[in-house]
């Protein structure tokens, strides 16, 4: 708290760094590229976690858990699969340490060396559905609609607290279905989900969309995503939703008895969010002063600091106060009382404006002469004396106002980035100058999509669900094109 | 469901392994001794950790996330810690895998070997104490109460479904004081957070107590522990609460400035409770029919299953059934009208019951016409007809009177099987015999506790908290004793 935080313009990758160390969210651990969540950052993830539960179970799905470890056969037996995930694979080959005869502590026992190596699991696609072939046995067995909460590994080069770590939290959903259509079908009601959630919970529009080959789930055939855009101007993928047709099924012999008495393999789907979302939340919204957290995720969506000079003035804010945190927590509304006596008004607000509470309450002698109090809002920093009368239902609505209110900052921001570009010169001067979202027209080749990102550094990042048929010519290589794809610098 | 389960009284652990799989609990995955937790027993083990989740929460805990490896050389810090862990770690030591030059599929590269092995965490104490270091400088930053929920590793040799699996799930309390006596509180605050969890939760009555030397934590001053007696007479653990004294502190060198300014090492505490819950869950009430569960820990609390001979009877059924579903389930019970008419009623009965489904109706024509219902419950397989009006109340105090109900069968088989005795012919007849708790006297020493447990198989599951103080002679030794212990075979 002493320090300010380095400013977004100036430097907007050291601001998010500092943010998330400063507002207690995350930090590095001793184990390169694993981080360590934080209570606050976690109580966040928690709120997130029960919400897209929530919104599982409603769409039919149980929770179930898978092994942490991969033989390393399984992971082969999908072609593409394997290609994607073998350079940055945690491999365990020993079980067992011992003392170093030299009498320097311990050392792994060569004579403890596993037969076949296991993979700490960088996805669980192969291990499920080698599961799954023993659980599915006839049509009336799908639809198998599972999902599973579960830390991953993958060994990345580079990483950033939360947005690429080498340990990761998420979910990863795994279902198995009679027939192309359903699991179809299957696929983009996830990315619906993803798509609410990420709107109505974390105040967040997104792009909705199909990847290209290119940028697709190594396994399947095709990948359904939603992007978001950060302040920066660079795209977020903050879901995937992926049809995999019948391809694990093949590599692991999963077949189903049809109502006709065929067998035929099993159609599946696998969909996923992660600790990334935390990144994606953050950068969205938080501004020079600390996080903005929208209301609905917020672990403490209230704050209440007395301002008094003496016991009795405390007190006496103290009994005002009482009736109003219980009145707010029977309506299910999170409220802290802060009268740590150890640190002044001033320094409490700055550390809660650092930790993005929505509301803070001030309260002192003149408010309670005047039956009032100070209302903040932590997304506009606006403030307003209100009366006590009423102030319930006051702060319920104001939290609603929040919540919507960041979401249409957002929106607004999204809309603003977002530009339409006819000319590889053109394309250039917006990737430099505006970043955001750019569409234009593409050839539908992987060779030019390939170029343009070693030339620009911006991918495809998705072909829009809701893309207009429109006659155009690619941008890059002058080949007709039928319609606008999204192209962005992402993380 | 074709075959019926093996008896309980002819093979116990063939009971045990079969209903674990029968009932859709569990199953052994690819991956030797990890399991795969499938739906049904996930979502038993999901309202264990809500609940347990809570009772931490109330007591002041927040929830955090450390990582999954371990460096190995953060393992070796604290001495008798490494001595208790080593011999079944799982080891990670590359990081990337690449095609078989000889085109076997992948193999390890060779080149992509790390510079130190980390350990997938067995627990994670030495992780969080290294992290605590930076978290900690002031009294002001005491106590820190965090827990984890996470997966951990132990490479057990021989494992069963959720009593030893090499990965299971749990979660770790990892707390910091200033003062012993603070740390100490805690270690017993939460011993009886397991108590109350055990009796209130699992309906399992467990007898509190301290370990001896021979049995404690590797790394604690002193181990609390729950210990709880299945239907074969033998003891299980299950849950553990350490006082960690500074041994962690100053192995990772955790140091506070106290309110006097002095800089003194901080005291720890840790403790757990793991998947092996459900074994002891399923243990210590099923029955030759199947599982039979608390029902506050019941996935589907109430079955209705109707018994109809034409589509009308059945719509005129699920027409009366309506509004007590509605009613059930405002009221939080979980409910489930099963009307799938591709099983025979009676099939269905066997189905819930080998679930452990708490109370059954059946409703048919007749039943329509008396304006009744026919409610079994599961755990004394009793069923009587009852009138529809207040049907609602009525199943809500069954709900009630059924999870005191099997919490005092598991207590009165505890006293039954609780035997004092005071010689070692005694001793042995009474293991062989009847199992159960046997207390006895014991003269404290580490030699003679070993000599019994190679002798007998029989361990010291603790020394209980409310030890009577009574003069005695060890049954084994002859030296004086001052109080008794309590011996059993165990899981
Ligand atoms: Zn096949
Ligand atoms: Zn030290």
């Amino acid at each position: 708290m002493s320090k300010s935080l380095p400013k977004r313009s100036e430097n907007y990758s050291e601001w998010y760094n500092e943010l998330v160390k400063r507002a207690d969210l995350a930090e590095n651990s001793a184990v390169r590229g694993c981080m360590v969540i934080k209570p606050y950052g976690f109580s966040i993830w928690e709120k997130m976690q029960r919400a897209l539960d929530d919104m599982f179970k409603e769409t039919g799905h149980t929770n179930a858990y898978f092994p942490l470890f991969i033989p390393k056969s399984y992971l082969s037996k999908e072609a593409s699969h394997v290609e994607g995930f073998a350079k940055e694979c945690a491999v365990v080959t020993h079980y067992r340490l011992k003392n170093d005869p030299n009498g320097k502590g311990v050392i792994v026992d060569p004579e403890a060396k596993l037969e076949e190596e296991l993979i700490v699991r960088p996805t669980s696609e192969t291990v499920i559905w080698s599961t799954y072939k023993n659980w599915i046995q006839s049509y009336r067995d799908l639809p198998l609609l599972i999902n599973q909460w579960a830390n991953v590994v993958r060994w990345e080069m580079r990483t950033r607290l939360f947005l690429r770590t080498a340990e990761f939290l998420w979910q990863e959903g795994h279902t198995a279905h009679s027939t192309a259509a359903e699991a179809i079908a299957e696929t983009k009601q996830m990315l619906e989900v993803y798509t609410t959630f990420a709107q109505e919970w974390m105040a967040l529009p997104v792009l909705r969309g199909v990847k290209t080959a290119n940028e697709r789930f190594a396994g399947a055939v095709d990948t359904y995503c939603i992007e978001a855009l950060m302040q920066d101007g660079k795209a977020l993928q903050a879901g995937t939703s992926h049809f995999l047709g019948q391809n694990f099924a093949e590599a692991f012999d999963v077949k189903f008895q049809s109502k006709e008495g065929k067998l035929e393999h099993v159609w599946g789907t696998s969909w996923g969010v992660s600790t990334r979302l935390m990144g994606a939340l953050i950068m969205a919204h938080s501004d020079d002063n600390g996080l903005v957290l929208p209301p609905k995720l917020a672990p403490i969506q209230v704050v209440i600091v007395p301002i008094y000079k003496s016991e009795e003035q405390l007190q006496a804010i103290a009994d005002k106060v009482k009736p109003i945190t219980t009145e707010l927590k029977k309506r299910g509304i999170s409220v802290k009382f802060d009268d740590n006596d150890a640190f002044k008004p001033g320094y409490k607000f700055a550390e809660y404006e650092l930790k993005g509470v929505p509301v803070r309450l001030a309260i002192g002698a003149r408010d309670l002469e005047n039956n009032t109090v100070e209302v903040a809002r932590r997304d506009t920093k606006t403030k307003e004396t209100v009366v006590l009368d009423g102030i319930v239902d006051h702060i319920s609505d104001l939290l609603d106002d929040i919540q919507l209110s960041i979401y249409n900052k957002a929106l607004a921001f999204k809309e603003e980035n977002t530009t339409s570009v006819d000319s590889y010169e053109e394309f250039k001067r917006v990737l430099d100058e505006k970043g955001g979202f750019v569409l234009a027209h593409w050839d539908g080749t992987s060779e030019t999509e390939e170029q343009i990102k070693e030339e620009t550094k911006a991918t495809i990042r998705c072909i829009p669900l809701d893309q207009k048929q429109e006659d155009g010519v690619c941008f890059y290589s002058g080949k007709p094109s039928k319609g606008r794809v999204v192209f962005a610098r992402a993380y």
